[in-house]
C-alpha cells in the first residue's frame, strides 16, 4: 500500500492535518517536515528494522517522529513519560533498543538512562534538528501491512510489562473498523488529549492520515481547556477515559458542548451509569468502547443508537472483528459471565521475545483478554472487570503483580498483596498489604522505596502491615480477602 | 473475516437494508431471507466453488441471490440482461457454467439457452422457492478475501468478451477506498438504478453490507421516478453515467434536488463540461469518477472540494490505490498524454482462462487500462479516451472489435470497420463500414443479421458499403480514417 502520509499529502495536500495551541499544519507541510526529519535520522544512522525508543510529550514533534520512522521502516518503541528511570531502562533493555530519542522536556531523563545503560545512547531532538539531511536517502514509498510499526509496553499479570507488537496492518484495520462504525465526514476534527505513547493516542494519529482528518492536539489534559475547545472549535470527536469525562462534566456545569461534537469515544475501564445518564441528558454523544493495547485500541464499541437502550454496554465488536465470551472452555450462554475473547486483523501478532505469554493469550487468532464480561440476549457485551485484579487509575493500567514484585525486592518485605480501591479523583488507586520481616521498617520508608522505582500513579496510596497474607490451598494470593480485610481496618 | 451480511445483521439488525417501490427490509430480515435461499440452493445441489450464471432484473431477488451464493461459496456469473441468446450462451460456455438461474422475467430466455446448450440446465426462481431448505447445511461464517466472488464479462478489444475475476477482497477494498474518499454517515441512503449485473451496481450491493447503509433500489432507470426520489426520499448518494445525468437534468428543469443529496457519483465515460457546469450551478454535488470492471468499479475520483477548480478531471486514485500515466514505457510528464495504469487491492487478479489477456494488461500488479489520459501539474487525472476505439452508449461499453468480428462471420462481408459517433440520446452509437463480396446483399439484411447476434445497443445505427477499408502498412485498420470518410459521406 502507498505510504499513508505520502498518499494523504498527495490526495488532500491543503487540508489541515494538525492544530495545536500555537501551530497549524497542512498534510503537505507535515509530509515535508517529516521527510526532512527522516533524512536527518538516516544521516544519524537510523535504519530499517531498527528499534528506537521515544520519550516525548504530546507534541507535533512526536507525531513527526512516528511518521519519519515509517518512512525509514524503523520501529517505534514509545515510552510512557510517567514511568521511572528504572522502568524505562527495563523496557529499553527488553526491546534491545540502542538509541533513545527524546524531546527537550526529557533530555535530563534521557541522559540519565544513557549513563545508567552503556548500551544505550540518547539523542536529543535539539541535536537531531542540527544534523544534515541525507538527501540521497531513499524513503519508503510503500508500507507492508505485515511489518511491525510499534512496540508498546503493557503491564501484565506476571509482574514485568510485555512489549506488544503492533503491525501497520493492526493500525490500518483498527482505523477501518472504527470508520465503519463511527462514519466519516470531511469536516471531522478529532481532539487528542490522550497520550500518543498509548495506543489510544496513536490510533488518532493513524486515523489522521488514513482518513485525512484534522486532529486538534493538546499536550496534556486540562478539563477547562478541553471544554473550551469542545465549545468553540467545531470539534467533532474526542477520545477520553472515564476520569477525564468526569472532570470535564464537573467543569462544564450547566453549559453544553458545540453541536458539531458527534462522538465522545469513552474507553479505559468501567463507566459509572450516573455519568452515562448525565451525558445522555446533556445530549453528549458517548460511544462506550472497549479495547486493549493488544487490539490496537477499540475493538468493541456501542453505537449511539443504542446509547439509551443498552446503557452501560460496551457494544458489539467492530465490523472486521469478533468477540465471544468463554466460560469453562465453551462459549458462554447469554447473560453468563466469562472471559472476553476477541479476534480480528487489528489484534497483535504477539509479545516481543515472549513466546510463553503470546501462547497464553493468543489461540487460533483469538486473543484471551483476561477481562470478564457477558453478552446480553441481543449480543451486546458488558465488561464487568477490566482484567481480574487490574487497577485502572486515571486511564492508566496498574497491575497489582508488578507492584507486588517490586515490594518483594525490598529486603524487609516477606509477602505483599496489592488491590485497587475506589477513588473519587482517579477512579481507582492501589493499596498495598505487606508482611514485614521485622517491624523496624516504617511504612513511609516502603512508600519512598516504591516512589524510587515506580511511576507515581502506581505507588500505593495506603500501606498496611499484616501478619499473614490470605492464600488458597495452592498458596495463591486471594486478593478478594484483602478487600474484606480493608473493610475491617476501615472499621466497617 | 466474518461473513459480511451475517456480521451486518448482527451489528445493526434493525437498520433498513433495502427500500424498493414495494418493499422495505431490515438487515436482519434480509439475512434470514438469504439464509433460507442458500439452504434451498444447497438442497438443489449448488456447491462451494461452483460457477452459476444469473439472469436477473434489478430486484431484491438478485440481491438475495448474490448473498446466498456467498453463504455457500459459489461463484456468481451475472449476465447482462441486454445481451442476445448467442452472447449469453458464449459466456456460459466460457465460464464452464452448468447451471443458470433466472427470475420470472427471464424464464423464456433461460429455457431457450437450456435447449441450445445441453450442458446447461436452467433453474427458474419460481421453482427454486418451492425447493425444501436443507436445514442441516452449514453456511459459511467467514469470508476469505482471496476467494473469487464474481466473474463479470467485459468486452475486450480482441472481439470476444473476457471474464473478469473479482475476489471478495477486490470488492472489500473498493468499498473501503470509496469510504475514505466519500465519508460515511449513519443516515446515508444510496440510490441504485444502475444494473446489479454490472460492477457499478454490484459495488453498491457491497457497500450496503459493509457500511450498513440503506440502498434505495430501482428496477430500472426512469428519469422522472429517479428525480422524484432524489427530491422526496432523503437520498444521500446516487451512481449514474453521463447519459442518465443528462436525462435527469432535462427532466428536472428549474427544480432542484433535496439538500440531503451529498454525492452524485458520475462514471461511465466522458462528461461534457456544460453538464458539469450546470450541476455546479444547481448545487448538485458531482463526484467525477473513473473505474473499470477490472478495478471493481471506481478507482479514481474527484472530490467536490475540487469540482470547480478541477472541472473535467476524474480526480486522484483512491487512498489504497495508485495511478500513473505511461508513455513509451516511461512515466509521462505532467500534461503529457499516455496510457492510464492503475494498481491497488481492488484490481482483478486476471481474466478467466485467459492467461494471455491477463499478462497483456497486468504487469507487476499494475493494470494497463488501455485508456488514454494525462495528469495535470497537481496530479489530477484527466481521461481523454475511454479506451481507444471504445464506444460508450448509454453507459454500456461497446468494443468495435466485437462487432467487426461478427460482421466478418457474414458470408458476404470481406472487411469491416466500426466506429462510434456522437448521439444526443445515448452519448455515442456505433456505425459500421463494410466491404461486400458482392453487392447483392442489402445493408438492411446485414443489420438484421447483427440484431440476431448482438444486444440491440451494439447494433450499428448506420451501415456504409465501401470499396476498401483504410489500413496502415502492417494492414491494421485505421479507424481514424473512417471518421474522415464519414464526414465526406455526410457531405461536410
Amino acid at each position: 500500500m502507498p505510504h499513508w502520509l505520502k498518499q494523504r499529502a498527495h490526495l488532500t495536500p491543503n487540508r489541515i492535518a494538525y492544530v495545536t495551541d500555537d501551530e497549524k499544519v497542512t498534510f503537505l507541510e507535515l509530509d515535508n517536515q517529516v521527510k526532512s526529519l527522516a533524512m536527518k535520522l538516516i544521516s544519524y544512522g537510523v535504519q530499517e528494522g531498527q528499534r528506537v525508543a521515544l520519550l516525548f510529550n504530546n507534541t507535533l514533534d512526536f507525531v513527526r517522529m512516528y511518521h519519519a520512522f515509517s518512512y525509514i521502516g524503523a520501529i517505534s518503541v514509545p515510552l510512557n513519560t510517567r514511568l521511572t528511570l528504572d522502568e524505562w531502562s527495563w523496557q529499553c533493555q527488553d526491546a534491545d533498543v540502542h538509541l533513545l530519542i527524546g524531546d527537550p522536556a526529557h533530555d535530563q531523563m534521557g541522559e540519565q538512562i544513557q549513563r545508567l545503560l552503556p548500551s544505550i545512547s540518547y539523542l536529543s531532538l535539539d541535536l537531531l534538528t542540527k544534523v544534515k539531511e541525507n538527501k540521497t536517502a531513499e524513503l519508503k514509498e510503500y508500507l507492508d501491512l505485515s511489518q511491525i510499526h510499534t512496540i508498546i509496553y503493557t503491564s501484565g499479570t506476571t509482574g514485568h510489562p510485555k512489549g506488544v507488537l503492533l503491525t501497520y496492518g493492526n493500525h490500518w484495520w483498527s482505523a477501518i473498523g472504527s470508520v465503519l462504525n463511527l462514519g466519516l465526514d470531511t469536516n471531522d476534527k478529532w481532539l487528542c488529549c490522550v497520550p500518543l505513547f498509548h495506543v489510544s493516542g496513536l490510533s488518532i494519529l493513524m486515523k489522521n492520515v488514513i482518513y485525512g482528518m484534522t486532529v486538534r492536539l493538546f499536550s496534556s489534559f486540562d478539563a477547562s481547556k478541553i471544554n473550551l475547545s469542545l465549545q468553540k472549535e467545531d470539534i467533532t470527536a474526542i477520545s477520553v477515559v472515564t476520569t477525564m469525562l468526569i472532570r470535564m462534566l464537573d467543569h462544564l456545569g450547566e453549559e453544553s458542548y458545540s453541536k458539531s461534537l458527534r462522538c465522545v469515544l469513552l474507553g479505559g475501564g468501567h463507566a459509572p451509569k450516573v455519568i452515562l445518564e448525565k451525558c445522555h441528558e446533556k445530549g453528549i454523544p458517548v460511544y462506550q468502547t472497549y479495547g486493549l493495547t493488544e487490539s490496537a485500541s477499540q475493538i468493541i464499541t456501542l453505537s449511539p443508537e443504542y446509547m439509551v437502550s443498552k446503557l452501560g454496554s460496551a457494544g458489539k465488536s467492530l465490523f472486521p472483528t469478533e468477540c465471544k465470551i468463554i466460560k469453562d472452555r465453551r462459549e458462554a450462554l447469554p447473560m453468563e459471565e466469562g472471559e472476553i475473547v476477541v479476534k480480528g486483523p487489528n489484534v497483535t501478532i504477539g509479545y516481543l521475545k515472549n513466546e510463553k505469554a503470546t501462547e497464553e493469550v493468543l489461540k487460533d487468532g483469538w486473543l484471551f483478554t483476561g477481562d470478564i464480561g457477558y453478552k446480553d440476549h441481543d449480543g451486546f457485551v458488558y465488561v464487568l472487570d477490566r482484567r481480574k485484579d487490574l487497577i485502572i487509575s486515571g486511564g492508566e493500567n496498574i497491575y497489582p503483580a508488578e507492584i507486588e514484585a517490586l515490594l518483594l525486592r525490598h529486603p524487609n518485605i516477606e509477602e505483599a498483596g496489592v488491590i485497587g480501591i475506589e477513588d473519587s479523583k482517579w477512579g481507582q488507586v492501589p493499596v498495598a498489604f505487606v508482611k514485614l520481616k521485622n517491624s523496624e521498617e516504617t511504612l513511609d520508608e516502603i512508600q519512598n522505596f516504591c516512589k524510587k522505582y515506580l511511576a507515581s500513579y502506581k505507588v500505593p496510596k495506603q500501606f498496611h502491615a499484616i501478619s499473614k497474607l490470605p492464600r488458597n490451598a495452592s498458596n495463591k494470593l486471594l486478593r478478594r480477602k484483602l478487600y474484606d480485610l480493608l473493610s475491617h481496618i476501615n472499621g466497617k
